[in-house]
Parts: C-alpha cells; sequence; structure tokens
C-alpha cells in the first residue's frame, strides 16, 4: 500500500499523529478548503468535532475518503445522506468519555440532592441558612440512552444507590423499551439525556415529558441540545412542573450571551465539558493511532457507526 | 421500676416522643432551667445538640441522671471531668448521620473535580468558558477519622474509585495509625477530616499539614470546626499551598458575617447540615426510643461512648 493521505478537519495537529511521519502524508483543512482538500483524502480525521463542515463539503460524486473518522462520540454533526450511502467507512470515539461523563452527571445529582447551588449563593450573601437536603441513596433515576456513555452513567449512579433504569431503542437484557419511558418519567428523581441525536430522539424531551415528571424531579441533559425542546424545559422550570434541570448541551454551541436559558430559576449551565477531562485529546490522539493501525494493516475497524442510525450498534 | 423521667434538653419536643407518654415522664428545659431540672433526670435527652450547656449544668455532686443520650455523632459540647468521671452512661447517634455525610463529603469532591464552582460563576456572568476537569477514578483520597462516618466515606469514595485511605487513632485492618497521615497527605488529591474533637485531633489540621498537601490538594472538614486551625487554612488557600476546602463547620457556629472565611478564594462555606437529610430529626427520634427501650428493660445500650476517649469504640 503506497502512503495514505490523513486529512485532518482543524487548525492545530492533534496529539500523537507525529508518530505518524514517514507512513502517512498529514494534511490540515479548515472549514472553508474542506471542499476543496477532500478529494485528495484516503482518510478523514474530524478532529475539530463542533463543525458541521463535513456535511456541507461532502462530495456527491467522486473521490471520497474510504474512511472518516470523528474524535467524538455523537456523529449527528457531519452525517448526511450521501455519506450514509457511500461505502465510506465511519469511525467515532466510543469510549472516552464514558467515565468522565458518568461522574459529571453524578455530580451533577449529587450537587441537587445535596442542594449546592443555593449553599453557594448563601455563601456569596455571608447568609448561614441551615436547610435538610436529600440522600440520593434509595432514590431512582431514568437515563435515556443505552449505548456506553449510558452504561457508564447507570453504574456510577448505582455505585451511589441510585436505582437506575435504562432506556433504549428497543429492550434487551437490562435496557427499557422507548414504550417504557412515560412510565419510569412519573417515578423518576432524576432523568438523565444521554441519547445520540437520531430522527427518533430529536425534541423527545418536550413538554408532555417534563409534564409527566415529578415536581421534585431533576433532569440533566449531557447528549445533544437537539434532544431538548429548550423553550418546553424552560416554561416546566418557571412553572415548577420540575425542580431543577442541568443542561451541558444546547441547540446553539456557544450559547449566546443574551440567551434566556443563563437565568432560568434551578436550571444550571455548562458549557459542553462534561466528557473533557484532562487527558482526553490524548486519548482522542490515541484513539485514532490505534484505528489507524488496524487500517492501515488491513484489519477491520472497531467503533464503526452503523450510519444509518447514527451510532455504534451493540452493547 | 417507677415511672422514669426523662428531661430533654431542646424547646421543641422530639418526634416520636409521644409513643412513652404513660410509661415516662418527659420534661422540657432550656440552656437556663438545665441545672436547676438535671436533678429530677434520670436520663438527658440532649435533642439541642449544638448547645454547651450539659458542660456547665453537669452537678459535681449530688443526683446524676442514669443516662445521657445525645442526638449528634460527637459529644465534645457536652462533655467534662465531672462527666466522665460519674457512674452516667453517655449515648450518641452513631449510625444516623453516616450516609448522608458520605454524600456530601463525595459530592463536594466531584464539585472540585468538575469545577462546578467556577462553572455556575461563569453562568452568573453569561460566559461560556470550556475548561478541561479532572476525573475522580484513579485519584486519591485521606479520611482522617476511622469511625462509622469515615468508614461510609471510604465506602462512598471507593464506589466512584477514588483509592481511599483511612486514619484512626491506631493501626487495624484497614486502618493506617496516625503515624502515617503525613505521608499519606503528600500523596491525597482529597483530605478529608471525619475525626472525633479529641485532644489528640485538636487542630491537626495546621500550617505544616497543610504544608505537606500537593498544590493541587483538596481539604473537606465535615468533623468538627476545631480540628482545623482556620486562620492556618486561609493562609494555605491564599498562598495556593493547596488549591481549595470546603468547611461544613467552624470553631463557631453559626458563623458570623463578619467572618474572612465567607470570602476566601475557592473555600466553599455550608452551614453545619452534611448529614441533615430530609427525615432526619425522626431517624433520631427513632434511635432514642430504641435506647430507650433497652434502658427500660434493664438490658444493655448500645452506641455507649467512651468517656475518656470521646467517641464509641471498635469498628
Amino acid at each position: 500500500m503506497s502512503e495514505a493521505t490523513i486529512l485532518v478537519l482543524d487548525a492545530e495537529p492533534p496529539p500523537r499523529l507525529g508518530r505518524l511521519t514517514g507512513r502517512a502524508r498529514i494534511l490540515h483543512a479548515d472549514e472553508q478548503s474542506l471542499a476543496r482538500q477532500l478529494p485528495l483524502a484516503d482518510v478523514l480525521l474530524v478532529w475539530d468535532f463542533l463543525s458541521d463542515a463535513v456535511r456541507d463539503a461532502w462530495p456527491g460524486e467522486g473521490h471520497r475518503p474510504e474512511w472518516v473518522h470523528t474524535a467524538s462520540a455523537g456523529v449527528d454533526r457531519l452525517m448526511c445522506p450521501e455519506l450514509a450511502a457511500s461505502d465510506t467507512v465511519v469511525t467515532n470515539a466510543r469510549g472516552v468519555f464514558d467515565v468522565p461523563i458518568a461522574e459529571y452527571v453524578a455530580t451533577l445529582i449529587l450537587a441537587f440532592a445535596k442542594d449546592l447551588p443555593r449553599t453557594w449563593r448563601y455563601q456569596r450573601d455571608r447568609q448561614w441558612r441551615h436547610r435538610e437536603t436529600r440522600r440520593v441513596t434509595g432514590t431512582k433515576a431514568c437515563v435515556v440512552g443505552s449505548g456506553p456513555i449510558g452504561h457508564a452513567i447507570a453504574a456510577t449512579l448505582r455505585a451511589l444507590g441510585i436505582t437506575t433504569a435504562l432506556v433504549g431503542r428497543s429492550a434487551r437484557a437490562g435496557v427499557h423499551a422507548p414504550e417504557d419511558l412515560d412510565r419510569l418519567l412519573t417515578r423518576a428523581d432524576w432523568v438523565v439525556a444521554a441519547a445520540p441525536l437520531t430522527d427518533a430522539t430529536r425534541s423527545m424531551f418536550d413538554a408532555r415529558r417534563f409534564g409527566v415528571m415529578q415536581p421534585s424531579a431533576h433532569f440533566v441533559n449531557i447528549g445533544r441540545g437537539a434532544l431538548v425542546v429548550e423553550e418546553d424545559l424552560v416554561r416546566a422550570l418557571t412553572s415548577r412542573w420540575i425542580a431543577g434541570a442541568a443542561l451541558d448541551v444546547f441547540q446553539q454551541e456557544p450559547l449566546a450571551p443574551e440567551s434566556e436559558l443563563w437565568t432560568v430559576p434551578d436550571l444550571l449551565i455548562s458549557p459542553h465539558m462534561s466528557g473533557d477531562t484532562v487527558g482526553w485529546r490524548d486519548e482522542l490522539g490515541a484513539q485514532f493511532l490505534e484505528l489507524y493501525e488496524r487500517w492501515e494493516s488491513g484489519r477491520p475497524l472497531t467503533n464503526v457507526v452503523d450510519k444509518h442510525r447514527g451510532y455504534v450498534p451493540g452493547h
């Protein structure tokens, strides 16, 4: 096999890629140059995983990369019908974000249970205000999304004594079918959105679903912004249908300074960082390198996305 | 046995005590009347566990209650040489606070790891600021205090993948001796004070001990305020000897509005509430009732405090 060309979508060189020096030609593209450079690529590495550029630049006809890897768990930002219909293999960063995101979700649930946001507010005002808080042991969580991230969240919450139900696209061992969701929502203390963004999950958390949750329930979204109808969540919080929520992902990112979301009572806003622990870029670089070595030697790739479903099946 | 007299130190009647109607005479005392009423009591129930009144009111001579129960884990506020020397049995609320406090400590450690306080500050300022945070899995904690609360904290932190060392008054299975403390502090990411307040533990967290901790370390005190030399902690934080701290207990409670502690950078202040989850008063009432029934029928009491050591031995 002659020297392959890896096209990297990002200005910054990913860590560890230097190890491929002499084994591959590495080119960099930005959003503007991507369409022009794409015909040169055997492999496209979508390192700037917040970009929508691949969808726009994907060639309908002609030369297409043999393989596209994205340094994210979700593939919604790059998938388009032409890519789905092509022979190009798509892989994702499955595995890198599981434990960090699970810890992040546990953090938010515990912070709600222990009323931490109010504690900080009282500290700012130099107020000593004792309150009774909640024990998480014995409470119930419903996690929507049964991939590795959903499973990792469930494992961490269960370790804290929280009875946790997982909801996936279909019922299987340890996973509930979507038909069970509404029933589970009526009982859950904590509802966590951890699903990939697909036609089936888009806007699934809407007024009706917030309406069936308990007034004491808290909602957490670490999946994709478009899983949630944001205006419905605002209504649910301001009308006290639910007690609180935390969003790490949004329909528009970064969230604009003028967004009304910043100041909704009992809504915590974080800037899409739940999975990003120190060393994450390094891990993503190492993961691509490992996949590249499989591809280079003709071995089958892992983390292969089902392009029509929009995620890696199985688990 | 004729009808016994239970003297309750608190204005409010504790929950569940009504069940003793017809079996015991229940009197209430406040801090002012305690010394006068104490000679009437067979049993003293220290329901207002923040009060120091028992120490002042304890009779050197004459009639003393047979049994004193305090609705707290720590007995430092009521213990005095005359009580320690007397035949009076002292019991505490061992067990009620373990899981809530363990969850609270986990909450604080996760909040530090995930940089939540800064997230909330940025939200207030409508700032989208992505940061890399820490994974707690694989980090190291050192918990000082090897009673039920220390053990519960260790169990919860270990469930989150944190390697946790316990330090007690002497080495035994699963517990390090005080001689190991400094070595453990030099390696710990999280240091938790969960010891009873005794002559051996008073002021144990001082400039020297904060000095041996890592610059990235965080310190949490859910034990007693006097375990910590507060001015040394302030210095450790302002000089960046350590990265952050959380205090739930203080030398003076409630913390005065003019205290400098409220505004120390990276110091979280909460109002002595780590163990107080919804239903805690009910649990404390039920616990006293159970002990009372043992005492009434002549069976041995549990939760008996070693009055010279200042805690319930064993575990």
